[in-house]
């Protein structure tokens, strides 16, 4: 049996004139491919009768099931109900559930409830509901000549809720197709093509129904291998075998056998050493601090950082030498190491971070250039340096301070770095 | 003269299994309408031969320009290229420009240049080459029956340079179409529906080439003006007529008359007045640091931050008393109030802002609910707190409390806090 098809249809004008990034598309994608749902396409649209209209027209012969999302909040420039009610033949009716609902959370909020708000209640009569705990557009489900059309709001934590708690049950029990396996080799440390041109021929090897991707970011190299077939064991079993073949020729540059942000494989093993971090940050101002607090329970092994941005936290705070800053500079080997030092006694921590750099696109010298980064790691016992050189712009040289930072720390406390 | 049109194609299996986010589409669609030029829809398609095709044939007759991003890299994964080439009845030669910047960057990064590296040099001979001075992978112009076909590499900052630096340049020359403008009013503290209902009269007078958004953003709501009219002098006038009316009639709910993010409304208001700031973090871990200093010249205010995340810090390294949170907890007034006054004197500037609070999945009690966040901001003379409810997931939350941190300061240093 092939797999079941969907498409993704967003909606709204702020995605076409680029005020808004569309994180929903990449998310449903995601829980669609778990459940065994291969998306085929994933098409933006405007918020007019005729675009959504056509897309609708267009995408619905390609595909098993549409999902689409926006255009329904309480504003008139949201127009989704209505065309979908006249789309499908229904008339609207008000949804007492919805209705009690949409008053309970107004009363919460201490908000007068509006003729526009309880028009949120009023769904077309030929869909089933899709409730909404969390917020007031409701989600609704369509059939139609043996496809599944989903209308969710454009809000994603809402769009969220009703996927995982009213959609995904319902087409797990619509659609019982069979599943996709993805397994990954996370790598740090080569490029692209220096992978690729080692795998060369463990990807000839491949059968034709597992594929390879290479997914470069931020200085990490993701290979994910992607299995289809109808039986189930011999796929995982050999996608498996091939996974391990591929960390086996790769060696030391794999940190993790599964696709998962820096911050959760350095937050298991955190969780697993019970010792304690902090860190010291400069240029990163605390966005290390936040990739690590994005773990759930990072309390137990994280205690806090200084954000030691101008050089007087550094001296004041940190401690680190007058004579250190103004001989070697704030980004030097010298600064980190202080910093690190500084870090561990204040915080009182087994282990920290420390990171001073300039990210550009002004305050790069001679000597010290834009793009460069100088970080520390220590314990009470060791501390190491490393200068790193990022090519960027100021926002992806700090994604990949940040990401490496965290890289460096974990090789650090799992005694990956070489002598 | 109607509006020259575009739509985005982006190529990748990662966009619909959903492991990247595609940014690139709303940062081509915010340059082109920059422009003049209006984006009807966004389609996203995989790796294979068919999709593209199919993608290029369907879309190719509904607007004047096509924008093609991705499938460009070393791998054997990526297949835009010779297909394009192909597509375009053209042959592969080598542009020795590409080829010596190739092996100018691979030397520069001490890396082997392998066969497959090289072959990033060669280009379709029936295109524009479009010079990428960041990566490997050159972009592609083709004209074909008056419309234009850009191809670009997936990676972002590639993209946006080679946009930046050749394809808008070459379609400002190309399409000198008519300007669409945009004005903003931003603002916070009220629902979407509360500020429709408030602009009925006025969103009920604009004349038909004036459309008003709506567009919620993290307990913000933005409202988007956009016009478009051959008379640019006159539509301009009336808009910003509209925008004044607009902002006039919400009050003090407006904090800029713009589109930009409260990290930068708060930057400009504190180049302008020489304070310094500092923060004192706890369950956002560093977020509002890293916020701030994603504005360039940060430097010139924010001094530095204390992520007080464990108890032990709020206490020994801001000075919080034992007894407040033994007695008041970690997450309460008592306790940011002490934590603003430390981080004030440690990190001697002129303001700071204090956030403490329990962002979930786990961590609440009877008394301190999932979604309450503490904050307290405070000068030498006074302190003022305040406390949020939010009632989202935890990254959700922290976003939230993030952005309403720097609110909350902004107001306070600007008198904007009611008595």
């Amino acid at each position: 049996m092939s797999n079941v098809t969907a498409i993704i249809i967003t909606i709204g004008d702020e995605l076409l004139i680029g005020q808004t990034i569309d994180t929903n598309s990449a998310w449903i994608a995601q829980q669609l491919n778990k459940q065994g749902i291969d998306v085929l396409r994933r098409v933006a649209v405007g918020d007019t009768k005729e675009a959504i209209t056509n897309a609708l027209n267009e995408e619905l012969p390609k595909a098993d099931l549409l999902i689409l999302t926006g255009g329904l909040g309480p504003t008139s420039d949201d127009i989704t109900k209505p065309l979908l009610c006249d789309y499908f033949g229904g008339k609207l009716r008000v949804d007492e559930k919805v209705l009690e609902h949409l008053k309970e959370m107004f009363t919460r909020r201490k908000r007068p409830i509006l003729e526009r708000n309880m028009k949120q209640a009023e769904v077309p009569d030929v869909c089933t509901v899709l409730f909404n705990d969390m917020g007031t557009a409701p989600g609704m489900w369509f059939e139609k000549d043996g496809k599944i059309i989903i209308s969710l709001p454009g809000v994603p934590f809402e769009m969220q809720h009703i996927m995982t708690k009213e959609a995904l049950p319902k087409l797990n029990d619509y659609f019982p197709g069979e599943p996709i396996i993805h397994r990954s080799v996370f790598t740090a440390g080569e490029g692209e093509s220096f992978i690729a041109e080692k795998l060369l021929d463990i990807e000839a090897s491949l059968p034709a129904y597992i594929k390879l991707a290479f997914l470069p970011d931020s200085g990490f190299v993701k290979l994910r291998l992607t299995g289809k077939d109808t039986d189930l064991i011999k796929l995982t079993s050999e996608i498996e075998a091939k996974q391990l073949e591929i960390a086996e020729r790769l060696g030391n540059i794999v940190i993790a056998m599964e696709d998962i942000p820096v911050e959760q494989i350095l937050g298991r093993s955190m969780k697993a050493n019970g010792k304690t971090i902090g860190f010291a940050e400069s240029c990163t101002g605390g966005y290390i601090g936040h990739y690590v607090t994005q773990v759930a329970g990072a309390s137990a092994y994280f205690m806090g950082s200084i954000v030691s941005y101008d050089n007087s936290i550094k001296q004041n705070v940190l401690g680190v030498k007058q004579e250190t800053l103004a001989t070697y500079g704030a980004v030097s080997e010298e600064t980190v190491i202080e910093m690190a030092q500084g870090a561990l006694k204040l915080l009182n921590v087994d282990y920290t971070l420390s990171v001073s750099g300039v990210l550009g696109p002004d305050g790069g010298t001679d000597r010290v250039k834009v793009g460069t980064v100088w970080m520390a790691v220590a314990s009470k016992n060791e501390v190491r340096t490393k200068e790193f050189k990022f090519f960027y712009d100021r926002e992806r040289n700090k994604e990949m301070a940040a990401k490496n930072g965290m890289l460096f720390l974990w090789k650090f406390i799992n005694g990956k770095l070489s002598a």
